[in-house]
């Protein structure tokens, strides 16, 4: 599942016209919200025709739901991945957590969509994105629990502390600014060492960029 | 300066129609954004004409800032009067971050406004905002330094502790949502417990409703 993923880029394998397009709305739902934005802006932003928008996505609720989906399915990959080559508890869960954090930084633009705008889907397609996430939080709380059970986790509540690791994570999207003092590896760094703080395993935190 | 706060209004002393103006505006901006919400759907929502509205904002703008700066003034407000009783560095830090993130659950449709829309914000009125932002984000890095310099803290980078703990505070208003399992109080004594367990004092997160 995970084999043909490139961390780097959510729309690798996608053709330059629609990538054209995805980007454009991207920037525009991330810019000025999905309510804010018009077909008729990211289309002009595109290059492109209303028309030639329409022939990919027939409305601006396919084009939420179509960055929202890639979105998910991307960071859920790249979770994936993160827990591949690792075995002990500790390792899994910093590689975990330094990869979510990361790919917020890396694609805040796409994560603030993915993040903000779940509100805006239409409910067939909130049923399918919530449906991705919940995966993507599953493999949270499994490390966690997993870690608690085998006695190198300390928490007295392990959904507590699933929820604010990943809800660091997602904030980062709103927050960075790339060109800033702060780096996608530094902060995933920094909060893969906030995440076993809080797990009992570290001392204090340690710093980035 | 904190005196005729009331913390579970941030529109007190502000007359009833004014009122309504600016209950629909929050709310019509949280749901929609700044950018997909009309002066003339709030006006709808307040049962009011567009020129009741213009007659105390010029502009939808205007309406954004109103909201934007009276948030940030009450929030900072929560945040000078949770310290006022508290001595130690613990229970100031205990104080300062349960009513943060209590203030977040609480007031969430007008936190989302104060925290995702402060791009919205006019450049001039954005420069109003940041400074009683860096405000209230100056109590908590004092309040993080005070404790490392008394030997109470434990971080190796106290504007990374410091960042840590105002992100949680404000993801809780992505979130939340009222009469769910978690309360602003429960939310409250876990992020406050987070907060220092990584600063080195407390043991695990104590659990929340």
């Amino acid at each position: 599942m995970t084999a043909t993923i490139d961390p780097d880029d959510p729309w690798s394998g996608t053709a330059p016209g629609h990538r054209r397009i995805l980007e454009a709305a991207l920037s525009a739902f991330a810019d000025r919200g999905y309510h804010g934005a018009s077909t008729r802006d990211i289309a002009a932003a595109a290059g492109m025709s209303s028309a030639a928008v329409y022939a990919h996505h027939r409305t601006k609720a396919d084009l939420l739901f179509a960055i929202s989906e890639a979105g998910h399915r991307h960071v859920l990959a790249v979770c994936e991945r993160a827990l591949e080559a690792e075995t002990t508890p500790v390792a899994r869960l910093r590689s975990l957590v330094h990869d979510y954090a990361a790919w917020h930084a890396r694609h805040h633009l796409l994560a603030r969509v993915v993040q903000y705008e779940l509100r805006s889907l239409l409910p067939e397609y909130r049923a399918v994105v919530v449906e991705l996430r919940s995966r993507t939080e599953e493999l949270f709380g499994r490390e966690v629990r997993a870690g608690v059970e085998s006695g190198v986790f300390h928490t007295e509540d392990a959904d507590d502390t699933t929820l604010v690791i990943l809800s660091l994570g997602i904030d980062v999207s709103r927050w960075f600014t790339p060109g800033g003092t702060r780096t996608p590896v530094g902060i995933g760094r920094t909060y893969a060492g906030v995440a076993l703080t809080l797990l009992g395993v570290d001392g204090p935190v340690p710093s980035s960029p």
